[in-house]
């Protein structure tokens, strides 16, 4: 996508040959644009816990790139199947919500399995972490052709006024590789010149809604308002939205969908207002094992210094008084009944393992 | 209540003929305890309209001591009962949501109909804003009274394992004179030595629970803790919430509550997993003239810079990008039927008509 002016993905390489990978520094955005450098495995392994990088699909692509560059600087004191095994199992350690991450590294070891020669595993393992960014960028331009659909025959409905969608943290390009998964649809619109304009929740405790939805939607030209996370209900109930859009982190195989933290407020909302509520992710974000959301997936908890202080331009504001506890959970669970639809790069199917399996047979 | 182990109110005035009124300046807390003293009608209704005071009830007894200090400063450069309604009209448009400013009011323009000395006048005023503030902590006393029943109930259910009790906003002491509405139970509870944990939410944009409730309760030595307003959810889903307890601005006669804005959110999720879920209000909150929430009770507007900035010690941050809009909704309205219960200073009713009528015959 752009950013002024200029194409990027958020994750790119120069080449087999050159041994770095580059990265957006999503930790700076929006107040300043900067490129990263990731040259060794813990690069990439901290670039995904301190959230230089973060979303579900861009962590999963960092992590196999984190693997090839860990066998760039293979220095053979252990054998290389056991150094690839210890890598990607501790890889799988930076975050434990999203299943990408794992979905990701499985298919790194999958590569290199029974590979014993070093040049040729850094090569397949190239190989592998560019064709998985790549599946990620059909996947989210996939999600988006069949997404747009949805608001195509909501601006039918509304005879060309403007769609109202309602977004929950950033489930944007800046999450994935391109596109996005629940603004592919938005993009797609927007380039067909539908009316749409975005309600920004911002997404505490680290407002990736304000700070990175809002860029990104900024950059494209998109019309769209922040909002506090509070807000979305009583849009709802004045009429002011028409679709929920969101990502996901991991979702079961019945259709109960892990997300950014305050998720499932959103979706009882939409549900209690009658407003269709849509979770857009690509195959590589769904947990097959699982039936139960929110037994079954684990939540992080994150440093309290995220809620106690609020970072952004102009410097770094302290919230919470130093005697008070703080709790900082990453994600909650909203369970499948609350949820209108699913958008895969496959297709829209209903939140079900009835509706899923009619798309995924595994 | 205690701040640094003195007791204090969040309004008084040092006698009659001091013709000043103080306040504590809650723009400043947690991290500065300043007092501020008010001389005239403006810096009261300033004080109002920049939240340097609020909450429903101390919005009220403000407004009261606001028409008193008017009443000193007059010059009968115009007839004293026309100056008194222009004061009065004038002093309820300072904020439109919270109800008690218009009832603390119109009691004010009541006890000085007719009145035609300006001494007397002066006089009356006086002691008719230190009547609603003593009525306002008798109210708040009686609510703790009889909502901490419901917390003896399930510490009780319990066996004495602590009741995590979760609230939104401040509807602490500082939004009233003494006690709180929702805090008031809370600390009862504390008294008796029950033991109690609190989900404070930060309650964006402002910030009210991280910095206010937060501050209440430590002062108190109530245990707590502060998370975001996206959280409430995922903790009443693993069973980690007993008890939700709000205020209210304004409450219909048929039970609809409006108060700060992310409440809503929070009663569909106790809906949603069976959690009691109590409004705490002064028959001053009650609006006996309407009967749907949603549609007939005016929902503030704010600042833009309230949601772009965050403010606190050490800074200020700006969270959102220069090119987005900001939309800032002060309120929401949570329809009766996701209310289990109102706690009054008459006792506890059901949140409709039935049930408020047996409390309040209007």
């Amino acid at each position: 996508m752009i950013i002024n002016g200029q194409k990027f993905h958020t994750i790119w390489s120069d080449g087999n040959n050159q041994e770095t990978v580059k990265i957006i520094d999503q930790q700076k955005l929006p107040f300043e644009f900067s490129i990263k450098t990731l040259k060794t495995f813990s690069d990439s392994y901290t670039a995904i816990k301190d959230m230089t990088v973060r979303g579900a699909p861009l962590i999963g692509v960092t992590a196999a790139y984190g693997i090839y560059l860990a066998l760039c600087n293979y220095n053979s004191e252990i054998p290389l199947q056991k150094f690839i095994h210890l890598k990607c199992d501790e890889m799988k350690t930076a975050r434990p919500t999203a299943v990408n991450l794992a979905f990701a590294v499985d298919e790194m070891k999958n590569t290199l399995k029974n590979i014993e020669e070093w040049d040729l595993a850094k090569q397949l393992a190239f190989k592998k972490a560019e064709e998985l960014k790549q599946l990620e960028i059909d996947y989210c331009n996939s999600i988006g052709n069949f997404g747009v659909q949805l608001i195509e025959e909501l601006s039918k409905k509304k005879k060309g006024e403007t769609v109202n969608i309602l977004t929950h943290c950033n489930a944007g390009w800046l999450a994935c590789i391109d596109w996005g998964t629940a603004t592919a649809p938005i993009y797609k619109a927007h380039e067909k010149g539908i009316n749409i304009h975005v309600w920004v929740d911002e997404t505490r405790p680290r407002n990736q809604g304000s700070k990175l939805t809002a860029f990104e939607l900024s950059q494209m030209g998109v019309d769209h308002t922040v909002i506090t996370d509070n807000t979305g209900g009583h849009l709802m109930q004045h009429g002011m939205v028409d679709l929920v859009v969101v990502g996901s982190d991991r979702t079961t195989r019945t259709g109960d969908v892990c997300n950014k933290i305050g998720t499932y407020l959103k979706a009882l909302a939409a549900f209690d207002n009658n407003v269709p509520f849509y979770v857009a992710l690509p195959s590589s974000s769904f947990d097959f094992s699982i039936t139960d959301g929110i037994k079954e997936i684990p939540i992080e908890k994150r440093e309290a210094n995220e809620v106690k202080f609020m970072e952004g331009k102009g410097g770094k504001a302290q919230v919470v008084p130093d005697g008070s506890k703080i709790a900082n959970y990453g994600f909650d669970v909203t369970p499948a009944r609350l949820v209108t639809g699913i958008i895969t790069e496959k297709g829209i199917c209903n939140a079900n393992e009835e509706g899923i399996s009619t798309l995924f047979k595994k």
